[in-house]
């Protein structure tokens, strides 16, 4: 059984999973190798009191790892975009296989990373930069490979799912959700990332690059956050039949690519509804196997430990094999991916929930239902409450049909227009999930 | 690119699925394996006309595809166990590296099969052959590498939970569903291997094989099927906050393995709870990622097809390389596979949903409830309808804590033996699969 020695570089939250199920699950893992795989160097500037490394080498200086001449694969997880950088390129210099869950640096810096592994020999591996311990990136790889993927949409935020999720079944405020997710360590002291959808952003890169065999690109990409959500929208949504879920959606259309990050509407009867918490799940459409859902923890210690595992166990067994039979990095090799146009958001086409403020006036509520027929928008649904005495406006919510996003929005500035309507149309795209 | 030759055995619902994605997807499918993938050669007794093979060359006599000198890959098609055996035992004999979706076949004689080609030096790959398109085998073998798995819990029949979900759904009784699932041909004409659960257990023998690292045994399996179900039951299940699925379970334990196929009370909450109609899905619990599901369509031409493409995809990537680097067939090497203990089912431990008849006296629940009092069993929910008048029998319908199941049939047959209960206590075991 040949012998393969693994480098930790950051010895934090996710390093200590991979020590210490590495050590707890050994034979299993060897078995499964078919390599004797031990740690043999770790790079971090603190000692981790949840992780005991015994007598295992520690360097302050993590670039001591990818210098050590006895590592073979160098694991990165130590985040960011700048150090995180210069240790994957000094690694692979090195000859060095590397695994890494850092999605901002594959989504960021992939291109140039990839190319330099091409062109060294060595394997570039990620399952754990999306959707954490859920096998995705695998799947999408090798499990699906013999399909062409229509779409895919995915809750890959725990922290958004968990304030949406929160909001929803306990009826709570965003501010308190959010103080809660910063309490629990869910979300960053800065939660920008998250709320505001940019890694759901890098994640969706990574996933619309092996989907479509494009470029890995975070700027085409629409991104909007869950900070705009009221919970009076989570209520009326459920009324209508639909939760709502801040997804990742990438879709190959005959046009382009779409790629977009958004709170959506989506049937409250979906699998992928009744995904909660933290929880991540990312739902597949693809021409021969038709829908497919993969679900599981995003995020955690050892959820996405067992990701950086199941690449160390795959580099391992097939390492000393010729590149040309590795599985390519994005699913194809890089020369063999194909730039695509992005469509902006304003061309795609897709169904929308409305909410706005109306003057409870005779009238009124025909005005706009005109506006909106005469730029051809069906009306699927439409709830307009009573209001107690006192109170003149009224929310008016509506679900219209599958329409162009630029139709509706030059409707709905001629809605804005309207005397009886006060502020502006609120939207929030919705998905049957369904084609 | 290297070439490789593909001959498919059985160009039946499957096989014809297999040949026509691999015409319209080729430039995207030999990419992904870095490979140039041809079918040459099919085996069967008739054409199908939902194929078109060209001039590819066809034999009546299977047997000649693996004997053809330059067929790489066997895809064995045609089911059964017999005439399956003898097919792919002269392919592997021939050298040629076997995919087959036949769960029957590698749930039975696997064993044989699998040492047969670690002896030769070639490949057995079967994907398809558990949940269709869903790429569960390459989840639990790869993507959970470094797991050790706690349990899993699958629902892995279409033909089952499409009937269950009718009878949820739409309130039809067992037989009605029955004949409509045989007349759209989901169901055989003898619907006994779905309806009874004999198809699920042989994907579960699979799956626990992988899951365990345990040889692939069928005998040890505890099997029931869904025909004692009454439509009653699936009603007082939702009251109580439950949907009844049929489903294969496997756990891991202090004293060995548990393997059952049985109807099941899951909690409605649950997000397999959702999976309806002909779907499958797999939950897998493990030890790093904890729980994680897998969900998409189970059965049809193209979503088998599209498991069959991935190991045809993985084998044609690596077929040069040295076996040792290949991932093991069943996870570990079948000489590092060890036996356990399969617990015979009177040993299991878990919740249970009873359903008896009561005659409606003072007195009578009391003394039913006094001998689970006596035996241990606490009473977590519990239903009993007033009844129109000139009814003297009542349902009562009991949930249980968590109990040995020899405990509760100790205590249900004091039950039965009351002179106010009628019949013998239905039962339905209850999993709330968190633990």
């Amino acid at each position: 059984m040949k012998s393969v020695q693994i480098g930790i570089c950051g010895l934090g939250t996710v390093g200590s999973g991979v020590y210490n199920i590495l050590q707890r699950n050994a034979e299993l893992i060897n078995c499964r190798a078919n390599s004797a795989i031990t740690v043999t160097h770790i790079g971090s500037r603190r000692d981790n009191p949840l992780c005991d490394i015994g007598q295992t080498r520690i360097s302050r200086d993590i670039f001591e790892v990818a210098r050590d001449p006895d590592i073979d694969i160098v694991v990165e997880l130590i985040g960011g975009t700048s150090v995180a950088f210069d240790l994957v390129m000094m690694s692979i210099k090195h000859g060095k296989h590397v695994v890494t869950a850092n999605k901002a640096l594959i989504a960021e810096n992939g291109a140039e990373i990839i190319a330099a592994a091409e062109q060294r020999g060595v394997i570039v591996a990620f399952e754990a930069a999306v959707a954490g311990g859920i096998p995705i990136v695998k799947a999408l790889r090798e499990g699906l490979a013999g399909n062409r993927i229509n779409w895919l949409a995915g809750i890959i935020n725990g922290t958004s799912n968990f304030i949406l999720s929160e909001m929803a079944s306990k009826g709570r405020a965003f501010p308190d959700v959010l103080a809660e997710a910063q309490a629990k360590g869910y979300a960053e002291a800065d939660p920008t990332f998250d709320i505001e959808g940019i890694d759901a952003a890098h994640k969706l890169a990574i996933l619309a690059s092996l989907a479509f065999s494009i470029p890995l690109n975070i700027e085409g990409i629409f991104i909007q956050g869950i900070t705009q959500l009221q919970q009076l929208d989570i209520v009326y949504a459920r009324e209508l039949g639909y939760a709502i879920k801040h997804l990742g959606i990438a879709r190959q259309t005959d046009e382009g690519v779409e790629l977009r990050v958004h709170p959506t509407l989506i049937p409250e009867a979906s699998v992928i509804a009744g995904v909660n918490g933290v929880l991540n799940a990312v739902m597949v459409d693809a021409d021969a196997l038709g829908s497919s859902l993969y679900y599981g923890r995003g995020a955690g210690s050892e959820p996405t430990a067992s990701s950086v595992l199941a690449d160390i166990v795959d580099i391992s067994r097939t390492l000393d094999n010729p590149p040309s039979s590795w599985v390519p990095t994005l699913g194809c090799p890089l020369t063999r991916l194909v730039e695509q146009e992005m469509i902006p958001v304003t061309n795609i086409e897709t169904c929308y929930y409305l909410r706005f403020s109306m003057f409870d006036a005779p009238g009124a509520l025909s005005d706009a239902t005109k506006i909106m027929a005469e730029a051809g928008i069906s009306i699927e649904a439409i709830i307009q409450k009573e209001q107690p005495v006192g109170i003149d406006y009224v929310n008016v919510i509506v679900v219209t049909n599958r329409i162009p996003e630029r139709l509706l929005n030059a409707a709905l500035s001629k809605i804005e227009q309207l005397s009886s309507v006060q502020g502006s149309v609120f939207i929030i795209r919705l998905e049957h999930l369904d084609q």
